[in-house]
């Protein structure tokens, strides 16, 4: 086990009707609020009238601004930073999911960056933050985990990268998570939410880390809740049972705490992310296509490691000197899931060829030594990888 | 499940030579530090010398109060408040396991009570402190989880009464483990710490909430974590390793995370609180005792929740019709497995008979309808389980 540093200072609100108390913990991050979202859906199903009901019976001053889209761009960020720097705003009220609050944790941060190149320093060279606006979260898409965590996903819409940054002063106050308002998500969006949160178990789940144990066994129990959930939640969405142990997971997941010892891997992330950047896919899905090809790429580096997932993860019960039958039969019973959740996991199913694997393996590798960590992924790497994916 | 909130706020500073670090930790809490442990084992192995130091690298002026006892006592809480007074320090540093960490709260949320009986209004009557000097752990005992959560347990060496209060005041701001400082704990205190650590889990386990299947997951994977490294940690004392995955599983277990959404119970704590409060019983002993008799006389609250820990947690491998046979053998691997560390099981192995029963079972149950919530325990029903437990 490694030494490591933890702290979850995210207030969570968790359960029934707590979308109604957004009001009273936002009055504490201050008065006027920028209030951030995306396309419109909390306008359909009723999400934005409590919020705005909330805020108002406190009052609090409102500046809107929505029409975040999947895969956020920079240039939203940097029109929020505009909108929050001219309206004076105190606090910043993402309404939505991973890619609402990500864009909020962007432009919180630029807010206090005036005179460098916010894109560049932070976003490529890696400079970390040290000032935030405070950030409150109404979460209506469980998957990212972004609300109790540190980081943030963007893409860069002129030049195609997608970069991430984190900091302590990005971790949102408090994150209201109420499972009702997840009923009106789409099934395809339910699909990805999961896969993304298997995801996030999975980069942490996959270490050289040895002597982690502990770790091992909560992220296999978060694994094998997903993998029962997840189907239930597309065949009865608007049960509250099956929505919040999903909503719990999902945050859980990404919080920091079940990769705490270990070193975390992100190779298929970064991966997906390359793909994201071009195709502007989905973020679960683009997952969901590239950890099936990562796995039979990497498996050779720790067998062990593979045997153990295909075991306790997936029930797997080979003869104990059929090795490589076991980890493939693993890895073949986890891309047949997200196939039954409704997912491409073949790059051909979305109709996209290889004529970008060579940009995009490029683009994975550029201003570094490698990608992921439980293999090191040089370009040539990546290149194979995305071959079997396709 | 049940809707909650949840932070995890303290600063958890996890792995090898981490006390070093501990004077630019405190540093930020105060200037005048009241350096809190116990019976001296701190000076023997080497840790006394290593805070020190450390502080004073950070000039701080320390205040020394050491000589707390297992089952932290109330008058000594009195006098660390006065010499807080007196001295005008700004923080506490506790140095130690959970009694010592335990009194350093007490004496951390007392200091700002001046006109009230801190005693009944507080840990008879419920109130609770809103504010307290800010706390530092450096943990060298993993078992009471207190280094992480906002509770305190105190005997009030007058009355043999053993209260507890809890506040978000009262949380430590910071809490650093290095499992190496575990080596020196003899076996008998080790069995007992795991023991605690169990009976953290066990509190949590058993709940009449329903939908509660994540956490679930999550507590049997702790579980056996614990079930298989205590046993390892006696043979190997000075294994990093091993004490590494009981240390982090021992935070976990009680910071609050595994009893989110359902409802605990803290019968079995209530009923070892009135043992320990007349016979001075180390607390994890007295949970080895009292664990299998609660759970004898209870089952049939909700057999279906105990065939589920028989199976899940010990393994037990039933025909499913044998319902009775599946609990009972689960609970009689629970009991052997704490005989198996070297602790009692029963009360006679610690020379208790049944003259104090009565006297117990009717304080446990003073001021309020019962103790516990899987069964609610009235006094006739805490004296049949001491008699289980004879």
């Amino acid at each position: 086990m490694n030494n490591f540093t933890y702290k979850s200072p995210t207030q969570v609100v968790f359960g029934k009707d707590t979308v109604k108390e957004v009001g009273q913990y936002m009055k504490a991050l201050g008065k006027r609020v920028l209030l951030h979202y995306g396309g419109g859906s909390i306008k359909r199903n009723g999400i934005y009238d409590t919020v705005i009901q909330s805020l108002k019976a406190q009052d609090l001053e409102i500046v809107e601004f929505g029409g975040v889209v999947p895969n956020p761009r920079y240039s939203m960020v940097l029109e929020g930073i505009d909108i929050c720097r001219k309206e004076q705003v105190d606090c910043i009220l993402a309404v939505g999911g991973g890619s609402v609050i990500d864009s909020a944790k962007a432009i919180a941060a630029g807010y206090y960056i005036e005179n460098e190149d916010y894109w560049n320093d932070y976003f490529m060279v890696h400079k970390r933050p040290t000032q935030a606006l405070p950030i409150g979260v109404v979460l209506t898409i469980p998957a990212a985990g972004s609300e109790t965590n540190r980081g943030t996903v963007i893409t860069n819409d002129q030049t195609a990268f997608k970069r991430s940054i984190g900091a302590d002063c990005m971790i949102p106050k408090f994150a209201i998570i109420d499972p009702q308002t997840h009923y009106s998500l789409p099934a395809y969006q339910t699909a990805c939410g999961c896969t993304d949160i298997i995801a996030h178990l999975l980069e942490r789940y996959f270490t050289q880390t040895t002597n982690v144990d502990f770790s091992d066994r909560l992220l296999e129990a978060s694994l094998k809740t997903m993998i029962h959930y997840a189907p239930l939640a597309l065949q009865h969405p608007d049960d509250y049972d099956i929505r919040a142990e999903i909503a719990w997971c999902g945050t859980i997941a990404h919080n920091g705490l079940l990769g705490k010892g270990r070193q975390e891997d992100w190779g298929t992330h970064d991966l997906q992310h390359e793909l994201g950047a071009i195709y502007d896919i989905t973020h679960g899905e683009g997952l969901a296509i590239m950890f099936p090809a990562w796995m039979k790429y990497v498996y050779h580096e720790n067998p062990t490691r593979f045997v153990q997932f295909a075991h306790r993860v997936w029930d797997v019960d080979y003869a104990y000197d059929k090795e490589e039958e076991t980890i493939l039969a693993g890895i073949e019973k986890m891309e047949r899931f997200f196939h039954d959740l409704g997912l491409a996991t073949r790059l051909h199913e979305i109709q996209i060829d290889e004529r970008d694997f060579e940009t995009m393996a490029e683009k994975l590798v550029l201003g570094r030594d490698h990608a992921g960590n439980f293999m090191h992924l040089k370009k040539e790497d990546a290149i194979r990888i995305y071959q079997l994916a396709k």
